[in-house]
């Protein structure tokens, strides 16, 4: 079994569907965010995900300028990437046995700093996926820079019609990019590609069915990047309708709020951080991975 | 048959079940924007909905304060209210057969505008429910001073729950209030109210499965009065699901553009205007009506 | 993307599936009825579906022979003729945006006059389909008699297996031709062969849920055409199940009753006239013109 | 465990749902085809069924008029009334174990033969129900006169809704009823009357899938009877979605055939033989007896 | 239509998907229980299933050791093998038309008995599949000492994923092989083989969903066999939900039971005897014939 | 909101609804294994479920008869009982908020050690429901004896079917108890009898989907205990199809692999050790903990 190598170039009519997708893709081209640029500069692994873990309280106190760890912004960063690292540490734990001969797929790459992480634990080769031609372009840019641009790949695709074989893979994850799709199709999608016992993984925030319908804080987040927040019963609905079985789910919300308040603080902070944090902690929104198994 | 007389009277616990009901059920206790209330003091019809059709665009003409129709304001004002009113009207039009003997429940009643009018019109009783409690006082007063007290009555009440008997009602509308509720289980509830052959009849915005998941405008809609705006699709897959038939549907979209545009030139204006003509022009958001028989 | 040419000339046996289709097929290939013949030689459009709008009752009164508009009975038939020409056009009215350069099917396409009215209205390449080479060969001919065999061509093929590319159709009709086969199959078909947001049209006969199963008229209009009507319901439940999503629904019971008294007052009255006015009439029946959007 | 006792009695409102009910309820009010009365008078055993096995060819022989047999037509009579009580006997053989003190239902019951005979067989007391008063009222007076009234009752009563008490029957059937109602809504209401484990016995004509969609004749024996004969796919589909499991199924097609060949020849023919054989014999109908269990 | 030739030989890899399957074929492939290879010794058919039919008591009267009939054993071990074909004789009677062109897949064939016997009754191309490598070698043995080798064909392949072309076959049976995997992956497969209108049908022992859960002598011949019995009631939903439609279900139970009980007494019993009487005479436990049509 | 009292005394025929629940209640009325007895006599908690955690390996070690903590055998079967209680600890861990004044249901509670020692860490109402009439009396004894018998009640009910009302409890667990029922069904009573927002939480062994079907030793346990085992997938299926959510799963096969190992050495081994140790080391056999949220 061999990855299909992509017939002929994608353009972007094929790959963004809808008038959505495309204000989707148009978002993250023109994104240069600080707060994910200036965070990945720090050792190469740009991330678009949220940070878990408490984080250090002296990054806070110290010299407002220069210290041991740079001005206190700096530290505030380092720290933030530090956090966002271990969040992508805790999704790879998951991905069960993988071997260097596999196969990944990393779907919604974002800049590629997952993909890179699960290429250097585990040697596989992983093919990451973005609607965005200029996260596609960085990211590959990193792999070359790396030295790793025979193993990981990156395609502006849709993560709903990627192209790549039946049964062709051994994992997959979503790094908090399924809020920008259907379940349903996305897991179809999944399940497709991967082979029997692959495994998948996602981290993401779900709005919580117990407290009812999309909160105010929840709604104000989708509008931000304009996504679609889904509520947590979806995930396991679309699962269970796509032949994926869960063996792990792990609530990581207050796991994450410390790096909300971090980032909140700092100077990359870019205003989602109150929705965010309201949300969380009035319980309309939960912070969650699920690892499951396709069968 | 004979319709339930709430046994006792039910408290703020069982009608509001979640977190997000609470809030939105605060937030329509403390509303009083003009854009309704002014409205409304013209003929005692308050509405909780937008308009349909051309507005004379002679009231944007002529002198700023005093002419034969009151200031520039009270004209548009007045024509907003003609718009909102004709709305009503339209929803009504497609309720079918009703004799002074049927019992119709006005679904998420607002101040009680529509339900004057289908007592008027068809002289059956109506029963109105909201879950803001204010709402409900301020409609059971509106009744009382028109006299249809003994006919019109309105209920703190949750639609997805009324205590009401089953088979018991003739028709049911919902005139922009399906935002706020899950439609299966919505349209479950509905089902078991209404007779054999009774008439379901909503007008609503829901956003267009063609055009791809919510867009920025949909979501600050979404965020603006804590609703849950629906894809157009779930509509009809609810109605299916829960022994509906669809007999007539209607694309507003186009009638009610012209409300919008004078709203947003009038002194009543709240703000959300802008999204909702982004949102109906970009083709992203429907306003839609929907008759459809319970078999 | 480009229309599959069929590959090989499809066999009666792949085309005909089963003892029922061949049944139908044998009943349209020796059909000449004057009601579809003498109304398709005024104007060379051959219709097989009925008429809808108020008929001008001048064509009853004059002379009984010979008059301007011919005798009575060519009068009637000119009439008749306008009417159906008349449905056709509202069918294409609610095609959405078509242009020259899609790609259109007229599934169950009879001798071809609303295919040949759609390429005339939309520039757009036409294919139509019947189970019937009679009607294949005869609106075949039709096509190059008006010099339009390049653009609009006649297929002898199954609706329900078309053979046509997957997503290369912008929009897809039955006019008056669902009731020969399962709507489930049917629209599975037709969502594999349009694109996304392409648009769907039907006008058809149902018989009503509301009153129940189908009456002894329907019967006897199910046995006349060997086919097999369905309840309104089995249309909104099979469009949900495959992806469409209605935008209009219009009840035409109302508007196709006068063709069907004109009809009955006419030479080319089949016998089936007196079922239908009584099925109409009763509320057992309507006549329904749905338009969906593929998603 | 009680049977319910009606609480009032039922009116016609409540019995008859729907017009195609009510033309249904019609019907049978005002039949007196001789080919179920003068068969019944034989021995007071009223069927509304057809027949199965052999006939004895004598029958047909012999003097037209006198005879040891009586007459031609009294042996023809005689003959086909053996063969519709042997039809009601191998239903009865599927019913499984029933003791006298167990509850039965003849869902459809007409005149009451088959009923009768069930009391008979077990002991058990048996309802029957009928949405036609006159057939009910027959039904009881030949309860009276064979002193079965306090076992054997008929009930004015919709089998969609029967008002017995949920898992109160050890057995139901429906011998040639179950074209009259749509199949999941009458096996959800016998699956809530039965107790688990209970029994479902049916004798049904059915239309064949694998033939097509409904057929000429087919469509002839609906328009008949006002019924909605279902395709066998139906029978399975409508028991498995309501926990009925099959034991037993059995083609009674070529078993029916004689019975219909002599009903042809006998004076009692009402016309409808002919699309009877006819569509046994093209093979798009079936005669089927289906037993399950309730679990 | 022809038969697919698999493109390459299959292997392991992808015949054996699970660590399940893994196990089954090796038990398979050791297995040489007398009871099946003595039986089969008689006449070259060797089967994997059990008898239906009464057995002839003097086989077990008369000398120990040598008599007319050989000795006892011998004697027992002949009527056992009479029962078996006995009972392949009934499933084959239950397959329909089949013509010398057809094709006929027995899905599980084990050493390829009943695929013989199908043969020479029909003259058809027969397939067998199994996973057990030495019982295709066996067969395929058979085959050709009978000179049949180029109509009857056994290959090392999964019944869930055969390779053979969609459509391509008149008949399929599983004789006692269902129990070793899912009936839903299990009927899609079938069904996509099936042309419109084949014929399936299975013998099979299913536990009894009106006596509960899987009872402890069910278990015991799971765990005997490696094996997964299904409840009877798995069949119809699966069945159901794939396009078939049952014409002919016949309880075989009764039938079954003095196969076992003899050869309990014979000197091939293989312990498991015990657990199979037991669960036929509690009820628990049922021997089913299911036949019936794709559509 | 009260907790219903059982009108009347159920009898064995309405609690026991099948053979098959018979055969268990039969099973656990004998059952006196020391296994379960002398591990509750230590601290009268007595437990019908596994351990986790790892073991003192020093309990291995020291005399075989007397020491510090009594004999080797002593020390074992106090060190097995003291991840039996961890694992009810882990279980009670997951229900969430509970407060004094909340009711909890012990879904097949055996000797009721789960519910003793949920209402002390809660305060709140504990009830329990078995079909073994012996444990529900051992059980409240212990209940009397320990001075909880106002809050902590046994009944002789079927956890399918309990009895009590609607949206009345807070939390459910089954504590290994799920696998002698149906899922889908047991879901549905729990859904009944939850609050929106209740907590359910499972302990289970389920056999492992992507080892495929039911193993040799997963078959030896349903036959030791006449018990069903699960395959996982079908747990998130009967929740997802039951409004429940997960929020927490989690793998604890390696958790209770060392409680086995410790049982197998001890005098108490009843001899299932063997295949428990067998299925999760192969990796066919899974134990889990499911939390999930009523929606």
């Amino acid at each position: 079994m061999t990855m299909a190598t992509p017939k002929t170039t994608p353009t972007v009519t094929n790959v963004l569907h809808t008038a959505y997708q495309k204000s989707v893709a148009s978002y993250w081209n023109s994104e240069k965010d600080p707060v994910n640029l200036l965070l990945g500069d720090i050792d190469g692994l740009y991330h678009h995900h949220y940070g878990i873990g408490d984080y250090d309280p002296s990054v806070l106190e110290g010299p407002e300028t220069v210290g041991s760890g740079g001005s206190r912004d700096d530290r505030i960063i380092t720290e933030m990437h530090r956090l966002e690292t271990a969040q992508a540490k805790v999704l790879l734990d998951h991905l069960g046995d993988v071997s260097p001969g596999d196969r990944l797929l990393d779907a919604g790459c974002g800049r590629g700093g997952t993909s890179m992480m699960a290429h250097q634990r585990f040697g596989a080769q992983v093919d990451g996926v973005s609607i965005s031609e200029q996260q596609v372009e960085f990211a590959n840019n990193q792999a070359r820079q790396r030295g790793m641009a025979d193993k990981v790949r990156f395609h502006f695709r849709n993560m709903l019609d990627t192209g790549f074989e039946t049964g062709s893979l051994r994992g997959i994850w979503n790094n908090e990019s399924t809020m920008y799709v259907d379940l349903f199709e996305l897991f179809a999608e999944h399940a497709r590609q991967l082979e029997f016992g692959g495994r998948y993984v996602c981290i993401t925030g779900c709005y919580n069915d117990v407290t009812g319908g999309r909160s105010k804080a929840v709604s104000r987040i989708d509008e931000h990047y304009i996504c679609n927040i889904h509520p947590r019963s979806d995930y396991f609905k679309a699962l269970a309708a796509n032949n994926f079985v869960p063996i792990n789910v792990i609530d990581l919300t207050a796991h994450t709020i410390p790096y909300w308040e971090l980032r909140a603080k700092s100077s990359v902070a870019t205003g989602i951080e109150d929705p965010f944090l309201t949300a969380y902690r009035e319980g309309s929104f939960h912070y969650l991975l699920i690892a499951a198994d396709r069968v």
